[in-house]
């Protein structure tokens, strides 16, 4: 296959304050289906374009926030091919059993990175419904609801010793460095990192606190969903941070709005296809707002702000 | 990188009866940018999302149809694998030195299947413009006009011995069968290939006569922009062939409709994101109307009789 | 108010075959709601925008076809007016009390136009739910299903003396001609009528035979809407007549697709907004296909043959 | 004609700072066609869907504003009427001959309002190109440019005794109140107004200083151009106010930009077709915010406070 070694962001655990509330959110709001719950109570979904298992659990906690963000890999052997290179690099590694606290999931490299951050490597998981039929398939099984999101698709992160993480991805999991967006000195405060063609499946920004979620994406189609996201947001009473807009950063189009617990999850669509032979596209300081917010042109208060 | 081995469809060399009524209608009604022409009268044309030198060449003929399709390789010495692995393949293979026939392409190594197509792979080609821009870039570096044709997206080749082509493609260069179109017998006599995360990069087709084109297809954005597209092609008396519509296939959103020399063309856009972990999907012999046009679900009349 | 007279068309009356089939079709499919049912076992719908009791009335029948077409006017007192003047042009009149057949509709002047058909005026009307909120609205208060048509637009008659037929909304409820379509000799055999701002609220075509029915269309929002309802109908194995398109005259987006009785309805768009100052805009024979389809501009085999 | 008395709003004359440099801005960017101009120098200009001569009179001045706003009447004699009515009311009125400072528009009855706006009647008002074609119209007949404005839309007004001229839209000019924003005291301090079936014409608020324009409104198509227009605006570095979003209140979609002189204008699309026998809509003091920005729910900074 051409895409090899990780393929794609695939698993997020967050952890939300009222576990019910939050359920009914990601469902009836966000769209995904709740595809079972774990012996401690956690509860797992995903979008109805995933074959996977599921893309997230919620777990009920004192606070809000993210557990780990889980990769899918091509082969088991690329997952001891990680180890050992992530040992090289020097960031601390842990097996995971299979179907331990993740059912339905392989075994896992669980890495913690110099961010604060803990990222799990996966290659095996088992299927579950809904997911694409594949004799004859409709575009869907189930007809969206909510918002519609159909996958996971990438996540923010905020932490400290950003270029240390941004480097172990790139060296030692094959990822590309998309954008870049820079301070005043030119160095990269974020960088957007793609494992294969989406323009980012994770951005990584220098932050002062480590394993710091600033947003977990979903996948819409076009500008169209966006806007109907909107619609759907504000008759749920949903908090709306910023959108529907543009980014200039991958020319996405989306919607940032916060879960019940404050965790902020983004509804996007668009975006150009990454290849690796594309040259990096940068952001110099005084056209960051640009980069982030298209038709503003400058960061709204919160943005860099509010965390989980 | 994680993507490696071939990158995408990136060339198309047509054949054309009239040339510069041919170019009329790339640059005014596709809205592709002419960025050259060769001594040898040939007009060589890009998309506007597109870095590389070009991605079509046209060249006055007799007859229309297409001289080569050409893919994109991840580096240099892929292409020598290539070589080797095609020759134990059976394929005859051809070396053509950099900046020959295509000004700005290096050296490719030429095939040519079962199909009776010839397939060119490369892994270097200079840019032009216009071109993304990367510095705090704007989402288009040049206005788009007429349909907005971005970039090259992928053809389907119509030709004898398509399983075998097909299985080189998949052995050789590492593609996958992203969709199949079956026979009552149970075999596929139509194939989506994707080396990529895109749909198909190439299409093969069971066809009595070898080297036919059914159509190339150029990348759009939306479900709007397929609308829009069908607008300017009636204001410009191009004969459309089938659409707007949706493709069951690869659930992508296009219209088919045919240049003035009577090569086929597609505008497309939407489809899912293809990932090698992705089971195959099929349509029975019963369903493949469904498969080609969504909507109607029957194939009209031209559809699989009239190529180029 | 400026407009004054007849508001727009606002009821249709439909023979199926199967009724719970039918209210099946109308209310999944066409998405519109169920407020009643009369004594006689008629079922009652509405488009989720209309403020008005009920739209549509299914009749269980033989054959397919429609029993009549309602227009709501400004006032009591034009319903007298109309009665004068629909004697002075020679139609035939009925005085049809208020609360009879039509529950929660008042009293209706019902006239027999040269081309067959049922016209049924009038003034008052209750509300039923769902309609729009008008307290602090949101965009809807029962979330759009099925294709989502919103409310009852327009209808295309089919039937002998036309001409005679135009003239009367013409001349005596007001009516303004749109668009024309012409035969050969320069006479106009299809006239879209307004009277109002909708492009159409009627169009009348030269038939053969009486009072038939050609389509009856819904509103939906834009082109997005017209793509997920040619989707919506694909995946119910709803026969499709023709479409998603655009049609010439009027400028409206549309499909065009058969409910399970034979009765073709069309999911519609856009188009520019009407107003009494704008010249009339013609069609001429040769062109009447583009303006019934813009982009394949022939019209399809079906498309002038059958009616109920 | 069942539209009767006032049409629409047809003409706004505004004041610049610099003419060419709004030229510019309002043919390239807006995408307005100049039509003309006149001795005294200022600029006529058109949208590409509007028949009539021209719709926007730019005239450079020390300080940005309106000079006045023009609404077209169905009949010549309905202007007799309108001065009649409104020497009752107590405006004053003013007779201008045909052909005077507006080129190509007949006799004009100008009202003087309580809010301190001048509001010109006319009836007749020559055509221009571009324009709709009338015979086998294409949907536009020269294509558009910049954000694509089709024809002047409506436009916000501010001023005070705003209830005054609210009463002489409705009790003189036939208007309609289509939507109200209430004061803590139930009182309207915002009322929108229609003369036929847009969702407003005009809108009057409650204001401090008189003859103030909060914003002119151009038409789009649908949400896609809404975003379109606001990568175009981005572009082209122009001020954006708010937006892409939906207004509660007429469930418009739009984007709010400045011109360079400071006149706010809007591009919007949707919103429902009025009728006459539609309830009032209301939004309460506590939902005003969500009435202005429906995604948000809260007012911006600006929105209240600049106006020109």
């Amino acid at each position: 296959m051409a895409i090899t070694g990780v393929l794609r962001a695939a698993m997020m655990q967050l952890r939300v304050l009222d576990l019910e509330t939050s359920v009914d959110f990601y469902t009836k709001v966000v769209g995904l289906f709740e595809v079972g719950r774990t012996s401690d109570g956690r509860v797992l979904l995903k979008g109805y374009d995933e074959f996977d298992h599921h893309s997230l659990a919620l777990r009920g906690a004192e606070a809000a926030g993210m557990d780990f963000m889980g990769f899918k890999v091509a082969s088991d052997a690329y997952l001891d091919y990680l180890t050992g290179r992530t040992k090289e690099f020097g960031f601390p590694t842990e097996d995971i059993p299979a179907n331990s606290d993740q059912p339905g999931v392989g075994r896992r490299v669980s890495v913690r990175t110099s961010t604060g951050h803990r990222i799990d490597f996966f290659a095996d998981i088992e299927g579950s419904d809904p997911k694409p039929s594949i004799l004859n398939p409709e575009i869907w099984t189930v007809e969206p609801r909510g918002i519609g999101a159909a996958a996971f698709d990438h996540a923010l992160l905020f932490g400290p010793g950003a270029a240390e993480t941004v480097r172990y991805f790139m060296e030692v999991c094959g990822f590309a460095p998309v954008e870049k967006g820079l301070l005043p000195d030119g160095n990269a405060f974020v960088t957007w990192l793609s494992c294969a063609s989406r323009t980012h499946d994770v951005a990584i920004l220098e932050f002062e606190h480590p394993g710091k979620l600033h947003h977990v994406a979903y996948k819409l189609d076009n500008w169209n969903d966006i806007g109907h996201a909107a619609d759907i947001m504000t008759m749920n009473e949903v908090t709306v941070d910023a959108g529907p807009m543009r980014q200039g950063a991958t020319r996405g189009q989306m919607i940032y709005f916060f879960d019940p617990s404050g965790n902020r999850l983004e509804a996007c669509a668009g975006g150009y296809a990454y290849y690796p032979d594309m040259p990096v596209r940068v952001w110099d300081f005084d056209h960051i707002g640009k980069g982030a917010f298209y038709y503003s042109r400058r960061l709204n208060d919160n943005f860099l702000k509010i965390v989980s």
